[in-house]
């Protein structure tokens, strides 16, 4: 079992607004301006780049942080498989988590070592 | 000019001890077990895997914080270039830091997106 250190939906806390989507949604479009991250608090998401599949996303696990932290455009696009949950992070919420939460920080960094290491073998 | 946040030397704080490379001293290699990442204080060194160059990097750049961040060999080599003055940080140094220095965990999620960027670029 992961231990509350490693569960998004508990080190966010469960009073932030959440946003619904229905299978087929588009959440965002690569290319788009981004201003936030999302956690997943229920369903399934694609992340897609032209027609190539990354990758598909469930429960606790989070995505869109990249334009968040660098402030560039979105670098996927990411549909709702099925009904999708999620909670939106602002920028300044964001800075409060990783300023107040430092598990938080801690692992949004295994999350991108994690896409990194993804990337690596599928490029070498 | 980059900000003093923006700047690793001035995040780790000077009192850090240093170790010395010369020209093709290899500091690790692709596969070791890494308990440290590292901030550059002088020159410049190559990251390698296989026969590939991935970058080169220097001053006030870091290395080796993946195999930091999420327990796993290390993912690629690197070569002293130059010259290099490397100040190595331990992974109770790098929690210390991420729980106390908020810009440092911000910055080194920076590094990371950088990263995951230029790897898509080289992908698609």
């Amino acid at each position: 079992m992961a231990s509350d250190a490693d569960n998004f939906n508990i080190l966010i806390g469960p009073d932030l607004p959440t946003r619904r989507y229905k299978p087929g949604e588009v959440v965002f479009r690569e290319g788009d301006r981004g201003g936030e991250l999302f956690v997943i608090k229920r369903g399934n998401v694609e992340v897609r780049t032209g027609n190539r599949r990354l990758e598909t996303l469930g429960e606790n696990e989070i995505f869109g942080e990249m334009a968040l932290i660098d402030d560039s455009p979105r670098s996927a696009t990411v549909v709702a498989l099925t009904d999708v949950t999620l909670a939106p992070i602002t920028e300044s919420q964001y800075l409060f988590l990783v300023r107040h939460t430092p598990y938080f920080a801690l692992k949004v960094m295994r999350v991108l070592v994690h896409r990194l290491r993804t990337q690596n073998k599928a490029v070498t």
